[in-house]
C-alpha cells in the first residue's frame, strides 16, 4: 500500500507501507514531520492530519469534533493504514519558522539584552579573545633558485608573521594548497589557530575573503537559536532560528530518549538535529553573511544533558535509567567533521558542561551568562521551559536543580495550546465585572486568534484567577455568558467563539487545561521552593530573580507570581535576560576565558536531584494551587472580589 | 547508444555513450580497466580488446595482425563507437594477481631478505619501538555512590595503568563510548597512542580483541604491495598486492599527471588507488588476519613523488612542470580518515620523504632498508622499475638522481612484452652454435609461453649478444632458423613458433624491441655512470650494488652487467634486496626511530637533476650500444664468437 503526506508548502512525500502500519511511524519513517509532543500516545491532540482521500482506520478522539472527523481529521498517532491513501499535513516547521516569539534576537529588545549581558560579562573580567586568526601571506613563487615546496613555502611565510615553531597542515588545506598557491598566484588567506609555539592551519583562501567567524549555538528541547559572530571583532554576522526537528520524536527529553534507544533511533534523532535543523540553518546564515561555511572555525553548543547526548549521538539511555548518570558532563574533541556540521572540518565544537541528568549546559552557559558568579547578591536564575530548570547562589556557592515542567508552556497539554507562532494569543486582560476578555494576539494586529501560548495561559489563569471566576484549585465558580459547562459538568472560559476565531473552532480553556497548566505551575514553584528549603533560606533572601528562556519573551512576571509559579518578590528584582543559553554561548565561543570560567562553574556547582531529595513531592503538592496552599507565601497575590 | 564490455572473469559493465566516443575514455568512464600502457597514443599496442557484436569503427594498427583484426581486435584507444556493441576486455586486474613475481613476499627467499633486512636495521641500532597501546581496562559499573559519567570513568581507569596526565577521547571513541561500555560490562580494551602525557584514545573494543596492526605500503607505479603487521611483536600478520588500478590511466607518472590536471582527474586518480586499489587489499588482510580495521592504528607508505601526490589528492602538476618543485617533500598530518582508507581514522599516514621530483619517498624508504647510511662502504643503491632510481654514497654523505626507464622492465614497448605473470619467459640461453634457446616460463611447468618479461628480455638480450646473434648496436648479424626478417629486412628472433605458443601468436624479438630496450638500460647506466662522475668516481670504487625493485627478483645479474645495464663490478659485490621500499615502510610503522632515521636521510641526501645536468646526454648516447660505446667500462662482457 501507499500513503501520500500531502505537505502545506512542500513537495509531496510517497511512502510503501502494509496494511495497518500506523500513520505517524508512517511519517517519521519517510522524515515527515507532524508535530507529536506526546510523541504518539493520543494525550497532546497535536498531531491532526487530514485524511484527503483513501481509508485510514482510526479510533475516536476527544480531541477531534464530528464535525472535524466529518471533514477528514484524524490524528495521526491513532490511525492505521487501511488502504492506499492521501493526507494533508500541517506545516509545522515553515509555522515554527513564521514569528516566534522565541529569545532569537528577533527584537531591538532582545539585541539589547543580549548585548548588555556581554558587557556586564566583560566588567566581570572575561577577555573577549581567541586563538583565531586570519593571516594574508604574500609568497614568492617557486624558481629553480627558491626550490622550496608548497608546504614549506607556506611555513616559512607563517613564520615571517608569527613566532611560532610548528606550522601544521591538515589533510583539508594540503589538498587544495598547490591549486590555491597558483590560482592565487601565492598571494593568499590562511585561517587558523595559534595554541603557544604552533599555528594550525584550517583553512586557505584568496586573499580578499578575510573574515573568520564563530557560531553559537543553543539547542532546546523545541527551538533551536543560532548567532553567526566575526571571530575578530564579535559582531553577529547573521542570527537565525527554528523548530528543533526532533520534535516529532515527541515533546519532551524523556520521549525522546526512548525513541533513540530503539533501532536505528540514535541515528534518526542525530540526524533530525544536525542535517535537518542545524545545517539548513547556518547555510542560511552564511549565505546571507557572504561567508563560506570553511570560515567557521569555532562552534559553541548551550543545550540540555539529553539534547548534547542526542546531538553528539551518544547513547541517552543512561541519562533517564538510574543512577541517572549521563555518559559526560564535559567532554573535550569534538570537531564539526564528526557531526558533517557545514562549518570547517577541524573547526573545536565546544560543548558547554552539563552537571547532571537535567541541569545541562544550557544552564552552566547560562549562569555564565547571568554572572550571578561575580556578585555578592543571593541571585535565582529560572530559565523555563519544556524542562524548568533553577539555579541559586552568588559568587561563593551555588545550588541547581529541575523539574519536567511539561509542554505546557509551550501549549501542549492544553485543549487550545499551540505555540506562540502568528495567532496565538500571547496576553490577556479581564474585565473583573463583565468577564469580557481583552486579547493581544501575536502577528498581525488584525489577525483573529487561532489558540493561545504559553504567556497567554498565564495571564488568562492569572485574570480568572483575579477576578475570582476560577477558585484556588482552578474550578469555575462564577457563571457568565463567557462560561460555559459540557455535559460532564466540566466548566471551560470562552476567549473566542468560533465566529470570532481564524479557524472557526471555539477556543477557550477549560478546567482540564487549567489543572494541566497549575501542575506544571506547581513543578516550577515547588523546585524553587525545595532548593532554597535545602540552602536554609527562603524567598525574602533573594536580591535578584533572572529568567531567562524561551517562554520569557513574552511572560508576565506580576501575573506569574500571582498564581504562584514565580517567588513572591519586589517586581523590580526580576531580569528577564532573554536566551541565557545563547547569550553564554556567544561569550564562549569568542571567548577563552569564557569557556574556562564555565568549566569552573560547572565543577562548583552542586547538583540536587529532586526525584529522589524528601520533600520535593509535598513541595509539589502543596504548589499545585492558585496561588499555593500555604497563602502566607504570597502576600501580593490577590482575587479582588 | 549503449557499449557493453564484458570482463573476463566480472560481471559486464554497461555505459551510454554518443557515436564517435573514444573506447578506452568510455573504458575510463565507466570504470573497466584496460591496461593502456601508453595512455592511449597508440603505440605500446596493449589495450587490445575483442569485438563480439555490433561497430566500431577503428584505423588499422601495427599492433593487430589481419587474422587478428578479422577475429574482432582492436586497440581500444583507436576505436570509436559507430553503433551499439559488445566487446570483450581481458582481465587484467586478475592477471596482475595471479602470479606476479614482484617483490610480494610470496617466496620464502623473499621473506628471508626482508627478516634480514629488519634485523640489519635493529643492528644499526633502529629501536623498534612505536607509542601504540592496547589496554585491558576493568572498571566498576556507575551507581549511586559512583557517580563518574562515562568518559571520566574511562579516563580514571586508564590513569590507574598509565602515568600520563592527560587522556584524549575523540568523537570515535565517544560515539560508542555508553553502548560498548555497558555490552562489555565494563570490561572493555581501549588501543591507542602515548605521546609524552597524554594517552589518545583511537578504539575501544571487547577486552578480548586484542590486536594492534600497522599497515606497511609500497605504492609502485605499477605494484601495489602491502604488509599487514602487529605493532606490538612486529610480527607479520598478512601479505598482499596487486596491480595499480591507476594503470589505465598511463603505464608511467608523466602520463598520469597529465590525466590528474583533467577536470576531474586528481579524484579519479586518487580513486584508483584507494578505493579500487588499496582499499579491497586492505579489507582482504584483515580478513584473513581476522582483525577489524579500526585496529589499524598507523599506516606508512613507500611510494615515488607523483604518487605520494595521487594518493594524497594534491595536485601533482608541479612535479613535472619546470621549476619541478613537488607540493611536498615530506608532510605529516596525514590521517587514515582523511583519504577514507579502511583503518582507525584517527590512524597516522607516514609518507616516506621525497627529496625531489622523480626521487620519492620509496627512494628514501629503500635507502632506510639499505643500511648504506650506516657504513664505511661506498655503495650502489639502484631501484629498477618504471623509473629508475640510483642512490650512490655512506655514512658520510649521499647523492641521488633518477631517470626515465620506461616501461621496457614491464614488458612495455615490447612487442611480444608482457609482465613476469603467468606464461611469461623469464629466462633464456642460448645454444651459442644452434641458437636454440632454453626457456624458463612463469607458472605451471608444462606452461606453454605467452610473452616476453622484463628479466627474459635481458636474458635473451645478453645471450643474443653473447653468441653474436646481434651486434653492439642491436642488429642481427648471423643467420638461422629462427633469425627472420619482415618486408622492410627488419631482423626479429623467435622464441616460439605460432605451435610453440600458447596464444597461437609468435613469440619474437625485433630490432626495434632490441632498440627500446637499449635505450631503457642505456638510461640507467648513463644515470648510474653521472652520478658517480658527479661525486669524482668510478666504478672501481664501489664496494657494494643493492638492487630492488618490481623487476628485481627474477633478474640476471651477470646478464645485467653482460649488456652493459649495470656497472662491471665482481658478482658477488651485488646484493638483491627485494622490495626496498616495503622493507623501509615495514621498519617506519614499527619503528619511530626509523620514521626518524629516514626523515634525516632525505635531508641529508642530496638530489642531482639529471636532465638539466651537463653531461647525462652524452653519456646518455654512449650507453646505448651493447654494452657500450666505451668497451673498457665492461671488461668483463663478452662475445664468445
Amino acid at each position: 500500500m501507499k500513503v501520500t503526506f500531502q505537505i502545506q508548502g512542500s513537495a509531496p512525500v510517497e511512502i510503501e507501507c502494509n496494511a495497518g502500519d500506523n500513520l505517524l511511524e508512517l511519517a517519521r519513517r519517510a522524515n515527515v514531520a507532524i508535530d507529536a509532543p506526546c510523541s504518539g500516545n493520543g494525550s497532546c491532540g497535536k498531531c491532526r492530519v487530514q485524511l484527503l482521500s483513501g481509508e485510514l482506520e482510526s479510533v475516536p478522539s476527544r480531541h477531534i469534533t464530528p464535525e472535524e472527523y466529518e471533514a477528514g481529521w484524524r490524528l495521526s498517532c491513532n490511525c492505521k493504514v487501511a488502504g492506499d491513501c492521501t493526507v494533508l499535513v500541517p506545516d509545522i516547521a515553515s509555522a515554527y519558522q513564521s514569528r516566534m516569539k522565541t529569545a532569537d534576537l528577533s527584537s531591538p529588545e532582545e539585541v539589547a539584552i543580549f548585548q548588555e549581558t556581554q558587557e556586564q560579562l566583560k566588567e566581570s573580567g572575561i577577555a573577549f579573545a581567541n586563538p583565531f586568526l586570519s593571516l594574508e601571506l604574500t609568497m614568492a613563487e617557486p624558481s629553480l633558485e627558491d626550490t622550496m615546496p608548497d608546504n614549506e613555502r607556506l611555513t616559512r611565510a607563517i613564520r615571517e608573521q608569527l613566532e611560532v615553531e610548528t606550522v601544521e597542515i591538515p589533510y583539508c588545506v594540503m589538498e587544495k594548497l598547490a591549486s590555491t598557491l597558483r590560482r592565487e598566484r601565492f598571494h593568499v588567506r590562511v585561517k587558523g589557530e595559534k595554541q603557544g609555539n604552533t599555528f594550525r592551519c584550517m583553512e586557505i583562501t584568496g586573499a580578499q575573503d578575510s573574515v573568520i567567524a564563530g557560531c553559537a549555538i543553543d539547542i532546546g528541547t523545541t527551538t533551536v537559536t543560532m548567532v553567526l559572530v566575526d571571530l575578530t571583532s564579535g559582531k553577529i554576522l547573521a542570527k537565525g532560528s527554528s523548530g528543533n526537528g526532533q520534535i516529532r520524536y515527541g515533546a519532551d527529553v524523556i520521549n525522546r530518549i526512548i525513541q533513540q534507544a530503539k533501532p536505528g533511533g540514535r541515528k534518526s534523532l542525530q540526524d533530525a538535529i544536525i542535517k535537518e535543523t542545524l545545517t539548513p540553518i547556518i547555510a542560511n546564515l552564511c549565505r546571507s553573511a557572504g561567508i563560506s561555511a570553511r570560515s567557521i572555525l569555532r562552534l559553541s553548543v548551550g543545550a540540555n544533558t539529553t539534547m548534547n547526548h542526542l546531538f553528539v549521538g551518544v547513547d541517552a539511555e543512561p541519562v533517564r535509567m538510574e543512577p541517572y548518570i549521563p555518559s559526560f558532563f564535559s567532554w573535550e574533541g569534538l570537531k564539526a567533521g564528526d557531526l558533517k556540521l557545514p562549518a570547517n572540518p577541524l573547526a573545536p565544537v565546544i560543548i558547554a558542561p552539563n552537571i547532571g541528568s537535567y541541569v545541562g549546559g544550557d544552564i552552566t552557559a547560562g549562569t555564565l551568562a547571568t554572572g550571578l558568579w561575580d556578585s555578592d547578591e543571593m541571585s535565582l536564575f529560572i530559565d523555563l521551559g519544556t524542562n524548568g530548570e533553577i539555579v541559586f547562589g552568588n559568587r561563593d556557592f551555588m545550588m541547581s536543580c529541575a523539574c519536567s515542567a511539561g509542554p505546557a508552556f509551550e501549549g501542549g497539554d492544553i485543549s487550545c495550546g499551540m505555540r506562540a507562532t502568528d495567532g496565538a494569543i500571547e496576553a490577556c486582560v479581564l474585565d473583573k465585572d463583565t468577564m469580557e476578555p481583552t486579547l493581544t494576539i501575536v502577528g498581525d494586529p488584525e489577525q483573529k486568534p487561532v489558540g493561545i501560548c504559553g504567556s497567554g495561559i498565564i495571564d488568562i489563569i492569572s485574570e480568572l484567577f483575579r477576578c475570582g471566576v476560577i477558585n484556588a484549585k482552578g474550578l469555575f465558580v462564577r457563571e457568565g455568558s463567557r462560561v460555559r459547562r459540557d455535559e460532564h459538568g466540566m466548566g471551560r472560559f470562552v476567549l473566542a467563539a468560533p465566529e470570532e476565531s481564524e479557524t472557526g473552532r471555539e477556543i477557550s480553556i477549560n478546567e482540564v487545561d487549567i489543572d494541566n497548566f497549575i501542575r506544571a505551575k506547581g513543578a516550577i514553584f515547588s523546585a524553587i521552593h525545595t532548593l532554597l528549603e535545602a540552602v536554609d533560606m527562603d524567598s525574602s533572601m533573594i536580591d535578584r530573580v533572572y529568567v531567562a528562556g524561551g517562554i520569557g519573551s513574552g511572560i508576565n512576571m506580576k501575573n506569574s507570581v500571582n498564581i504562584g509559579m514565580l517567588p513572591d518578590v519586589e517586581l523590580e528584582k526580576f531580569r528577564y535576560i532573554g536566551n541565557s543559553s545563547l547569550s553564554g554561548a556567544y561569550a564562549m565561543v569568542m571567548s577563552d576565558a569564557a569557556v574556562e570560567k564555565c568549566t569552573q562553574l560547572a565543577t562548583n556547582m552542586t547538583y540536587l536531584e529532586l526525584s529522589t531529595h524528601p520533600g520535593y513531592m509535598d513541595n509539589f503538592v502543596a504548589a499545585c494551587f492558585l496561588p499555593h496552599t500555604d497563602a502566607r507565601l504570597f502576600p501580593n497575590s490577590r482575587q479582588e472580589v
